[in-house]
């Protein structure tokens, strides 16, 4: 892992760009001298890390006191994409212009996302767990289909906070209720491209005993800013 | 409004038990000498204001800052019942057992106890309004079906925190979408007497432009500490 950029923001978290093997990468510290338990913080469907609502999200967890990191995994943000992506994203935009099902579109576009950035978020965990600044517990935050696959794959995650935005593919509604850590889910009650209730299955399915969800009136990209600060007193419950 | 006996509690918090009228009361205020915002704070369904949950949530709250005061209104709690109201509650108790259907049972029952609570509320909320330690804004917290109907006639109630357990009489299903105030919508998953999806419809049909529904798995009496906190910090955003 080497950082190839630093910047320290008013609030005094330290803003780092970093690469590890081909996946780039952004971690966010606090100020405080003790290590910090880490966030891995994803975004929907393969958005880059760079998209200020994510960075907004990063910056302000991170000078709550925890270590925040985000990756453009494989085939997200600014990587590559493959041909079969770059089709399938061109299908899903026909298609939803064109007012036609999308869910087998969606499927084949989200579902070799998740499956080629879960173990890149695995390996940079592994990388940042060796940083002394970063400690754990882990939780999680953002992505709801990365979100699952990483808790039932990966046991250093103790708590997620999962954005119902966003189909989840096949897979990762069945390996829901193998999810067993305490959640926090986001729903936005008008979210025009997310039925409601696909959410609503989805949280009723997980295995967790310790479930909260909590809906907002509002579309997609409406989440209201005090979620922010619930989604940090949930992590605050669970790692600190 | 008499104050019938007063007890300073280990937090600060005076407690005092109040009549006002037929009305019986009580007050809870928190040490600081300003004037505090004021919760109304009812329990579902004609439950005692002396019930522990009750009691605990009051005192909670008014160690956060607040003013909080709860009554018996007429055929709650301590209050003489009607003879049509040991009827319905006999019926409701065996149709219950039974397996039953509940609906027309709980509607005589809830639908006439909300029509006599809300009058009775009001003359409170004057007599409260009137003491010097007490000022506006005004909220209310728990039940959800007197909670609609004082929204709705109230003008200063600025927000609401509403217990989603108890039917809602047929009356205050209609009236949600005159409900403009912010609102907290508390739903139990796993709610033994209380239809999930009837309670989504509710949450849906609120016309408030700002709404937050906050589910938590387990049962009836099943809600985490936690949401008491979250309460008191929906109350801080539209009350402080």
């Amino acid at each position: 892992m080497q950082f190839t950029s630093e910047q320290r923001l008013d609030d005094g978290v330290l803003e780092r760009e970093f690469i590890l093997g081909e996946i780039p990468g952004t971690l966010w510290t606090p100020e405080s001298a003790a290590p910090a338990p880490l966030i891995l913080m994803a975004h929907n469907n393969g958005l880059p890390k760079r998209e200020p609502r994510l960075v907004a999200r990063a910056r302000y967890t991170a000078a709550h006191g925890y270590a925040v990191a985000s990756i453009d995994a494989a085939g997200c943000g600014d990587r590559p994409r493959s041909a079969a992506d770059e089709q399938a994203r061109a299908d899903l935009r026909q298609a939803m212009r064109a007012g036609e099902p999308v869910d087998e579109i969606f499927e084949s576009l989200v579902g070799p996302l998740v499956d080629m950035a879960v173990p890149e978020w695995r390996t940079t965990l592994d990388a940042l767990l060796s940083l002394p600044e970063v400690g754990g517990p882990v939780g999680y935050s953002g992505w709801t289909a990365v979100g699952i696959r990483l808790a039932v794959a990966e046991p250093r995650i103790a708590a997620a906070g999962l954005f119902a935005g966003g189909y989840v593919p096949r897979a990762q509604r069945e390996e829901a209720r193998q999810v067993t850590v305490p959640l926090l889910f986001l729903l936005q009650w008008d979210d025009e491209g997310n039925p409601r209730q696909r959410a609503l299955d989805l949280f009723d399915a997980f295995g967790s005993k310790e479930k909260t969800l909590h809906a907002n009136l509002g579309g997609h990209t409406g989440t209201p800013w005090f979620e922010l600060e619930d989604g940090c007193r949930f992590l605050d419950r669970h790692l600190k």
